[in-house]
């Protein structure tokens, strides 16, 4: 099993026919995780609500989400960019069917009850959180889905223990997904070539990492690829054999990760 | 089988707690096709691109679906009502599961290439539009979830045999549904006690059709009250045996249906 994510960025979006024809002509059982992160931007603006971006003690950065974010991020992750990316693979004639961590409760997990941010160098606690963690998966709906051919698409929200939508980090889902059915290897698209030892030139990309010494690239690692190294580890704890980091603005950006462009992690 | 219509009225929507929870006690196996009609003009209103109602020259009216109205209509339909629906079901134990007609291609129809509309008494073509037919579902998918003891929540777009969204009615998604799944019952619930002789007083309501003479009751039809009646008479023509028109807005409306309020063909 390959997943492939596909990131939220508003140059992946302008570049998803490429993206999705590229994965039609895979010869390969796959599975979609995918972000909506500018369309969020977008989408929350237009609404008046917009976006709140959070900074944890340890550095993460994150959305803020309270109830009226959670329901605008269901409206963008699983109205918009889900139905989206659904509806073109079909085009493509490939079987594709769109699930949220809420339906068959995909994705479970734990909803933190309030989120500790830094703001003007204090800490403090904002609650009527709707963010969380995804601790467990429905592997049986996803083997079942996949046995009988479909191509599964996910977005977040999870789904809380006690039945709540809760916002969880993508890269999270791709290494819970790990855990539950066998992967083989994991493809990152995002915008940039791959993990970079200097972010302004290009040029300084890192081509491949031995899992064993993920640990020593964490330094390089800014914004939310901090998050995407942290839960690389998590992943290969599994069975999983390689994560590549690659390109997703090129012409044929999953052919051009599994032909070794990108940051490879094995 | 019991396929229950959900109506997208603003009333209907005000009462889901108590919908939802009287399906959750039923003890039978259940589809759910819900609507979104009011929010659908909310959130068309908010993103500056307020509904069009259009008019057939037979006298159905509906709405002008374009390229942006498309979009926004898969973000509330997928997005907004179909999550909410899934939550609430499975905060009460249900495992609901969010489908929209392009998932896995489960309502496929044919997109009409323009609609023709009265306007200042005359016959217009109104191109670049959006909507069409069902009419083949995919049985397939529905028959794995329900096997799977998962809970189908359905909701229009459709797609077209070219892969396209379209907008369709949601009376002739159940009235397709009867079709490919063997349907005991359909449940409609809606802003009315059922079908009424006069539309200003809710006593005059008939309670009681024999589905043989449901052209006999046409005349009472008024509205989207027009295309239930002209739908059901399709839906008919499959093993149903009877279909209720109930009022969404109650305590207990499902429990109220089975109870014989309502108006009930059969």
């Amino acid at each position: 099993m390959m997943i492939i994510k596909i990131g939220g960025g508003k140059d992946i979006k302008n570049n998803l026919d490429n993206i999705l024809s590229d994965i039609a002509n895979l010869n390969e059982k796959v599975i979609i995780v995918h972000g909506a992160n500018h369309e969020m931007k977008i989408i929350s603006e237009k609404l008046g609500k917009p976006e709140r971006i959070v900074k944890s003690p340890s550095g993460f950065t994150s959305r803020y989400t309270d109830k009226e974010t959670i329901e605008i991020f269901e409206m963008v992750y699983s109205g918009i960019a889900n139905k989206r990316i659904v509806q073109k693979l079909q085009k493509l004639g490939v079987n594709a069917l769109g699930l949220s961590g809420l339906d068959g409760r995909l994705l479970v997990g734990k909803r933190k009850p309030y989120v500790k941010i830094v703001k003007d160098e204090k800490i403090k606690l904002l609650r009527e959180n709707y963010t969380g963690t995804v601790e467990k998966i429905n592997s049986e709906l996803l083997n079942l889905l996949i046995k009988n051919d479909y191509v599964p698409v996910i977005a977040p929200p999870a789904i809380s223990f006690k039945g709540e939508p809760i916002n969880v980090d993508n890269d999270r889902i791709v290494g819970a997904l790990c855990k539950g059915i066998k992967t083989d290897t994991i493809i990152s698209l995002f915008e940039a070539p791959g993990l970079l030892k200097d972010l302004n030139d290009p040029d300084s990309l890192i081509n491949k990492i031995d899992k064993d010494e993920l640990e020593n690239y964490m330094k390089f690692a800014k914004g939310r690829m901090k998050k995407k190294i942290h839960h690389a580890q998590d992943a290969f704890e599994n069975d999983l054999r390689k994560i590549i980091f690659s390109d997703g603005r090129t012409k044929n950006p999953v052919t051009d990760a599994l032909d070794g462009r990108g940051t490879i992690i094995e």
